[in-house]
C-alpha cells in the first residue's frame, strides 16, 4: 500500500455513520459529537474542541522510508490539522505509541520529537502519553484539545446556497513527496479567517478535495460546483484529477459569503494563496464545470479524467 | 506473550523519566504532566484531568481468544480506572480504532459495543473516535478526561510517613481469567473514599502491586513496609507473590493517615472490601515484612518466594 493514499471508504463512512446514530449524546454538554473534525465538548461552561487521529505505518506513512521523527511529526499534525479545521487555537495533546519491538529507545525519542517539532510550532503541550511496545507495527494516536478561537467552532454543515467556496494552498501531489509528512497545519491561517470572515463551514483536506467536499456538502445539506480551471493544482500533481483526488493536502476547504471570499481573494491577507474554486449550490451532489461549460459529476471518489 | 503479563520494563520507564525532563510545561496550565495516572490541565478555567492508554492485542488481550468486544470494553475500563486513580469523574471519552484487514463491520460494531458497555457505565459519553484499516493487529486507544471528584485530583505524590496503605479488592491472577478483560473501573469507590478521606496519594493496580507502591513511593519521596499476611489474595493467585506482581487487577491502592484508615477498615464503606496492607515509612524502597518477623525488599518487579 502506498501511504498518501488514504481514504475514507464507503464501508468506513457507513460505519461512522452507524456510530453517530449510536451515540446518544446530550446536546447542552456535547453540542457536536462525533462526524465533524473535532467533538465539542462543554466543559467549565466554556466549549472545548477535542479530536482523536492516529497514524499507522503502512497506511498514513511508511516508516522504513520516512524514519520514527517524520512519523511523528505527522501523527501530531494530522491531529492539529483537524483543530485548524475547527477554526480552533490548540491547548494540549496527548499521544499513544505502540512501539515495534524491534525499535530502540533512540527510535522512540525521535518519536517524540518529531511529536514535539509539530506541536511546538503551536505552544501546543504533550501533556502525557502511554508508550507500549507489541510485535505488531508502529501506530501512533493523538488526542488533542483546543479552544474555538472565536467564540464558536466552525462546523462542517452550516454551508449555504450561494456561498464561495475555497481553498488554501495547492492541491495534490502531496504522497510523492515528503509534504504529506512535513505540512504546517493551517491553524494560524483558520484563526485569522475566522478572524476576519463570516467562515460558514470548514473542513481539512486530507481525504482528497473531491471526498472532502462531499462530506461537506452531506454535512451541510447542500451541493456545490466547482470550476475546474480554478482549482490550485500543485507542481507536485499529476494533473487536475489528481489535486482533486490525491488527498493528504492538510489545506483547508470552506465556504462562506461570495462578497466576503471576494475582499479575501483580492486582499490574500494568508501567507498561502486562497482561491475560490466554486460556488455552493442549493440540492445534492458536486459538479464539475469544464472551461468549455461542460458539466459532470464529481464523485466523492474522486475524478478520473475520462477522455 | 500471554495477556495480563503488562509491566512498564526498565527501558520503558526510563524513557518515559526522559520524556518528563523534556516536557517543558507550564505549572499554571498544566499543573499536572506526564507521569501520573492523569495528567492535569487548566480548561475553561477548571482543572480537568487527561488520561489516554491502549490495549493491543497479544499485549493487552488477545483477540483470537477474548473477541473484538472484550477488547473495546478492557480498552475503554483501563482509561476510565486511571480517571478513578486520581479520584475523578468521567467527562467523555474518544477512541482510536486501528482495525486488522481482515475484521468484519460486525466486529467493528463489537468493538463500539465494548467501549461503550464500560462508559456507559459512568454515563461517560463517546463523543469521538477515529477508524482505520491496516494490515497490523488490532491498537484501541482510548482517551479519557474528567474532572477531579473532590475539586482537586489525588495524585501519587502526596503519601507521607505514617500513613496507612490500603487496596481495594483482592489481588493476583486476573488474567487467568476473564477479569482483567471485565472489570470495573473503581471510579464509584475512589468517589467515596475522597468524599470521606483525606487521600494522600492513590494508584490504580494495573503494573502489579510491587511496580505500583513502588511507583507511588518514588513520587512521593518515601518508603513503604508491606504485611505479607495482610495481603488480600485473590483465589485466581497461585500465591502471595502471585498477588504482589501479577498485575491487571485494576484495583485502587491509596494512602491515608493512619487514624481515618482505622475507621475506613472497620466500617468497610464501599461495596468492595479495603484492607490496610502496610505503612508508609521515610526513606526510599518497598520492604516486605513476613508473619515471623523476618524483612526482605520487595523489588519492584515483584517478589518470588525464596524458600
Amino acid at each position: 500500500m502506498s501511504a498518501g493514499r488514504v481514504r475514507v471508504g464507503m464501508r468506513e463512512a457507513e460505519f461512522i455513520d452507524w456510530i453517530r446514530r449510536q451515540a446518544e449524546l446530550d446536546p447542552q454538554a456535547v453540542p457536536v459529537g462525533p462526524g465533524d473534525d473535532c467533538a465539542v465538548v462543554v466543559l467549565g461552561g466554556e466549549k472545548v474542541l477535542v479530536t482523536t487521529d492516529q497514524a499507522l505505518d503502512g497506511v498514513h506513512f511508511i516508516l522504513s522510508a520516512c524514519g520514527p521523527e517524520a512519523a511523528g511529526q505527522k501523527a501530531m499534525a494530522r491531529s492539529l490539522s483537524d483543530i485548524a479545521a475547527m477554526a480552533g487555537v490548540p491547548l494540549a495533546a496527548v499521544a499513544t505509541v505502540a512501539l515495534p519491538k524491534g525499535l530502540s529507545r533512540e527510535d522512540g525519542e525521535a518519536i517524540y520529537r518529531g511529536l514535539r517539532r509539530a506541536a511546538d510550532e503551536f505552544r501546543c503541550p504533550v501533556v502525557g502519553g502511554d508508550v507500549g511496545t507489541w510485535q505488531g507495527a508502529l501506530a501512533i494516536g493523538v488526542t488533542v484539545f483546543g479552544r474555538p478561537a472565536g467564540g464558536d467552532a466552525v462546523l462542517r454543515s452550516g454551508a449555504k446556497a450561494g456561498d464561495a467556496i475555497c481553498v488554501t494552498g495547492r492541491l495534490g501531489g502531496a504522497w510523492r513527496t515528503r509534504r504529506h509528512l512535513e505540512f504546517t497545519p493551517r491553524i494560524n491561517e483558520a484563526i485569522a479567517l475566522a478572524a476576519s470572515c463570516e467562515l460558514h463551514a470548514m473542513i481539512d483536506l486530507s481525504d482528497g478535495p473531491a471526498t472532502d467536499l462531499h462530506h461537506l456538502c452531506r454535512e451541510s445539506g447542500v451541493g456545490a460546483e466547482v470550476l475546474a480551471a480554478a482549482v490550485p493544482v500543485h507542481p507536485d500533481a499529476a494533473d487536475l484529477a489528481g489535486a482533486l483526488s490525491d488527498g493528504e493536502d492538510y489545506e483547508l476547504l470552506f465556504a462562506l459569503p461570495a462578497a466576503q471570499a471576494e475582499v479575501l481573494i483580492r486582499q490574500q491577507p494568508l501567507r498561502v494563496a486562497v482561491t475560490r474554486i466554486g460556488t455552493v449550490v442549493a440540492g445534492e451532489g458536486v459538479t464539475l464545470v469544464h472551461p468549455d461549460g461542460r458539466r459532470e459529476a464529481l464523485p466523492a471518489s474522486g475524478w478520473e479524467h475520462s477522455t
